[in-house]
């Protein structure tokens, strides 16, 4: 290890109260609505980077009106043509914390430190400790280590903080695709977002794949109210009769997607794909633990992974506007909607996706000859993500993670979606060879962190290591020639 | 017609004034759930009849406590061995109003006056007009009419008001089986209720059948919480897509139940049946009103009629467990309940339906080879029921009817249950002949009373009415040798 690396480490150790004292500050500001509060977050991030050193500035939406700012600017104050230029995304609004009775480490709102009970890992609770509060102070960490043991930081760095990440980013594409984004993203080598977890507990990982999703539901109305079914059952088309019939055609209970050609897009598999299963840190264990339930579809950890990471899936969420509490209600609901998505892989579309499912329902209504009417509609999509593991960010990144941890990160890829990633991928555009430039989610928390429940939570270890593999990484990335393009 | 009936008649038109104000004074009493102030109904009930020459008392109940008492006892006070006697039931029990803001002729708990929109009849509005206050208090009418009139009761009365019909009858089978219940229903001729509507708003009915119903639900559980679905879809077995399978194995679009067997009990429908539905006044029109929509399985009205009547049908009401709300949420369910109910028909028995839909589950269940878990539960259930409708009980209420109304009633049959039909049936018994003994619906109220729901109402000329139909009733039954056996 270089000497530079070992006094950073050294002041990153040194520094743990400090570091302490920062994420607590952070988790006690209620950032979860209100904007005023939401600004208050922004300016204290915003505050101390530029007390670092940096050129941070609140970017104030106009439209739509009443969001939180977005945290942008660079660090150092100059940028340093000679060397590399990184995004850094993080989010500083969080979930709510109502459910604060069940927490067994109160109050939501206050670090608070002891030992958690699925893992027997000591943490730091509090609400945004991992999601994503952690990570993003962890960059200040890491600024102030470098800073404090007197080396200068490796690269320049580029901020991006929202504030709206647990509302869907409003307002982020379109900022992206503004002019001050623009400028956010020039001369970027490549980005890095700390929003996501490790696979499981003990293994770190670099995430280079997201499945999309696309969201549909499908209404059926019948009778202008609610019917008594006494009264008029056997006499009239019952609207819940015909959507359990249309759900009831898009997936068997093997997990396999009963909608004609939805699959036929999905990528064959190669030998160097399997291959690439074998080394990763998952075990069935570690799906009956996240599960808590032995009712696994496949009884290996590969299968399990793919079917996680590069096939389809089809999950049936709900229903809205039928009865759904616990007496017995004899009624017939006269209008109700059902809800399902589908996780999509490399190289489905959420324009083929959603054509094929509209083509299949409509088949299938035609064959109930209802005179109920039906509706069909996509409520939300998102693309998938992938980009190449074996690019020089992402060895950067693994070497900074095996550096700290003793141990190589997974390459993993991941089933539900960062919606972000592929807005900082659009940001971060293409290099001089047109190839979409590297963005590596190299997360800091673990798979048991319990991000938006209860008792939310990061191993003290994760987080003080995070301070040092972020550092490592930006090292790494500056030092190899060829690390980005 | 007679001149006792003509004086009879005449009284109830002076005493029209008295009898809004009766009504006025019950639906002041607010016989919700509070059981003082159901108590308080009780009182009133039972000192009106007795100030007219009664023998009432309240029964309260030891087991289960907390429960409000019945109003039991006899009309006149004296047992009169030479007259028949009749059982009257009725409630004095309402549902609750909390949808006061949805009323166009609020308060609930107050009488008022005014046109209903669905069909311009001259109304008293408030819970409990038309079920059942108006009917009960019907019957104090009647007898203050024959009071007033100076003509002697030609019949015995035995009247049983309870104070839990909207909670279940809570007690009520279990008096019935009690000495005292039995001592009420000693030398009884026949029973009469009036607590249901006429098949639409223009043709008096009297109802000698009724469906019954099964009421089921089937839990699959699986997860131990609620799972992520990006990142467990496709890896688990997944509680809702069992649970749609299964339903969708229960019923086809067209109402046709598709459990095997499941109809063979239904009676073969004979042209003596066919010719009874000729007469009624049913329209599809009536029905498009009712549903507020032309989603009707049959175009015809005896078809409709017999669908709701002698025919099964199966509706699924709802799901618990699962999200029912507006969002777009991506949650995989860990343990969801379906909800479903069969509407049964003679002589189809609770017991048999029972077996024949777990059997069909549990073969369906199989061929999911699902690792969740499924459990099949019967939550409610109720008999069918059904008597003679050419029996003299029901031509005395028949010929009743005619003379007030100037129209021969509809021999109906409902397509819901009402549960106390049963008990009281159980409290006649049999005849010396061992059949039992005849038991008439004869409702006061009509189709667009809108029971349960904002603005109840009854119209003024069927409250008036009530009173006239329910002692000429009684005069039909006492001056026809052999009306009752």
């Amino acid at each position: 290890m270089s000497s530079d690396l070992e006094k950073f480490f050294q002041k990153v150790e040194e520094l743990k109260p400090t570091f302490k004292t920062r994420l607590g500050d952070a988790i006690k500001i209620q950032s979860v609505s209100d904007v005023d509060l939401k600004r208050q977050m922004a300016t204290s991030l915003k505050s101390q980077i530029n007390d670092l050193g940096g050129d941070l500035d609140l970017h104030e939406f106009d439209n739509p009106p009443g969001l939180p700012p977005l945290v942008i600017g660079q660090y150092p104050k100059e940028w340093d043509k000679s060397k590399k230029t990184i995004v850094v995304y993080g989010h500083y609004d969080v979930q709510p914390a109502d459910d604060g009775d069940k927490w067994k480490h109160p109050p939501p709102f206050e670090l608070t430190e002891g030992v958690r009970e699925v893992d027997q890992k000591k943490c730091y609770f509090g609400r945004g400790s991992t999601d994503d509060k952690g990570p993003v102070v962890s960059w200040i960490n890491m600024l102030e280590a470098y800073q404090k043991a007197n080396i200068d930081l490796p690269v320049n760095l580029r901020f991006l903080f929202e504030g709206m990440e647990e509302s869907g980013s409003t307002g982020l594409p379109e900022f992206i695709k503004s002019d001050d984004g623009k400028k956010l993203f020039e001369n970027a080598d490549a980005g890095v977002i700390s929003d996501n977890y490790w696979l499981g507990t003990t293994t770190p990982c670099l995430t280079y794949g997201l499945r999309g999703i696309v969201y549909f539901s499908i209404t059926v109305s019948g009778p202008a109210w609610e019917l008594h079914s006494g009264l008029f059952g056997g006499t009239v088309y019952e609207p819940m009769t015909d959507l359990i019939a249309l759900l009831s055609t898009l997936v068997d209970s093997q997990g396999k997607i009963l909608i004609p050609d939805l699959s036929h897009d999905v990528e064959p598999l190669t030998q160097e794909e399997i291959d690439s299963y074998k080394g990763i840190d998952y075990t069935m264990q570690d799906l009956y633990t996240a599960t808590g339930s032995k009712t696994a579809i496949y009884d290996d950890p590969t299968a399990t992974l793919m079917a996680r990471w590069r096939y389809p899936s089809l999950s049936i969420h709900g229903i809205e506007g039928a009865y759904s509490g616990p007496d017995t209600k004899t009624s017939i609901a006269p209008k109700v909607t059902g809800k399902f998505s589908i996780r999509t892989v490399p190289k489905m579309t959420v324009e083929d996706i959603s054509t094929m499912v509209r083509d299949h329902l409509d088949r299938e209504w035609k064959k109930l000859h209802s005179k109920n009417t039906y509706s069909f509609k996509v409520n939300d999509a998102g693309e998938t993500w992938r980009t190449k593991p074996d690019h020089p960010n992402f060895e950067a990144a693994s070497r900074a993670t095996n550096t700290v941890w003793g141990k190589k990160p997974d390459l993993t890829r991941e089933g539900g979606s960062i919606p972000v990633s592929l807005n900082i991928q659009e940001g971060l555009g293409t290099d001089s060879e047109g190839n979409p430039k590297s963005l590596v989610l190299l997360p800091v928390g673990t798979a048991n962190d319990g991000a938006h429940g209860p008792d939310e939570s990061i191993p003290i270890e994760n987080y003080v290591n995070g301070a040092k593999v972020l550092g490592a990484y930006l090292y790494e990335v500056a030092n190899e020639k060829g690390v980005v393009e």
